[in-house]
């Protein structure tokens, strides 16, 4: 092997980025090392802080180091729209995408009953309690038009519908199978003026 | 924004790799926050490690944490050839495609007037000391086939001459304007053995 222990143990440990195949890693390794140290240890300790210090906001269940993130927090948002999606890339897509001012409700994945994965495992039980408090008047549920996604979907309409709350789900327009996060903004703000009820 | 601050800061901080955009950026930091917390860790003390520890091979200029490199250290290479590369990753190249089993020397960039760049940065006076000791009987010169890497192996060429060694230089087959990081095995290999006098 021509790379010496070290800089070997760099290459892979750049492997658990994704998309980062083996030349890759050797790239960003070699770049790193001898052009940019200094981004390198800024990235060390990025990441250290992130993993350290980052957990779930309380209310919604995104990443963030707060006890309550940035949106729940807001005076400037409106209380009565709640908006579920699957994970807190979909929340930055539709910040950026939309001019939606609600909250949001991340479910950090989906229903999945052959992986073990129930209403509790996605948070369901915490928005039950929220719905109960009558805060919420409609639901939008901005799930990924999956399968899996679908089907929870459904399954969060009936129980908005067991708190005599509105469900309404972002139009079609989405490309069926397709990721949330990787839709374009102006097919995802398309989608979400033209949501409907469930 | 949508991000808190210490996610905001990780993905500002991946964007030091290279080819890595906002978009990318944003999914490692999610993934590695949401499903791969201890592959983070394991490269951010990776990095720590590698950037404390990893300097020059004292006799080849590559990079390496040990004072001299494991290729520089071995008893079973032929101390009689000596291959100048740009950089590091053409060390790779050169031992995955080719059967050399000669010593190389690592220049870390190219001779390049305009940016101030002259002999003494790319090593070339260790390498004139490493010539007069009389161990190297054949130099090969394999810098990048760009003008600038054309000047550099012009420029050793002449050195080697000027202590009586032959200089030769790897065969066209190389696309030219190609980064030799980035050409296929079979071309460098063909290239290698194919290599000429200069
Ligand atoms: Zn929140
Ligand atoms: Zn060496």
């Amino acid at each position: 092997m021509s790379l010496s222990p070290a800089i070997q143990r760099l290459v892979e440990a750049l492997r658990c980025l994704p998309g980062v195949g083996p030349k890759s890693a050797q790239r960003m390794a070699f770049h790193l090392l001898e052009r940019d140290r200094e981004g390198g240890r800024r990235l060390a300790a990025a990441l250290t802080d992130a993993i350290d210090k980052v957990g779930h906001c309380e209310q919604c269940r995104t990443l963030t180091e707060e006890p309550v993130c940035g949106i729940c927090r807001s005076d400037s948002r409106d209380r009565s729209q709640l908006c579920v999606v699957e994970t807190p890339a979909d929340i930055v897509a539709v910040e950026q995408a939309t001019d939606f001012r609600g909250l949001y409700f991340v479910l950090m994945g989906h229903l999945s009953p052959l992986d073990g994965i129930g209403p509790a495992d996605i948070g369901l039980d915490r928005l039950a309690e929220r719905l109960a408090r009558g805060e919420v008047a409609e639901i939008i549920l901005a799930t990924n038009p999956t399968v899996e996604g679908e089907a929870t979907a459904q399954y969060i309409a009936d129980l908005a519908r067991s708190h005599g709350i509105r469900a309404t789900r972002l139009a079609h327009g989405i490309p069926l199978g397709g990721e949330l996060e990787y839709v374009d903004g102006g097919t995802l703000s398309h989608a979400f003026s033209g949501r409907r009820d469930l």
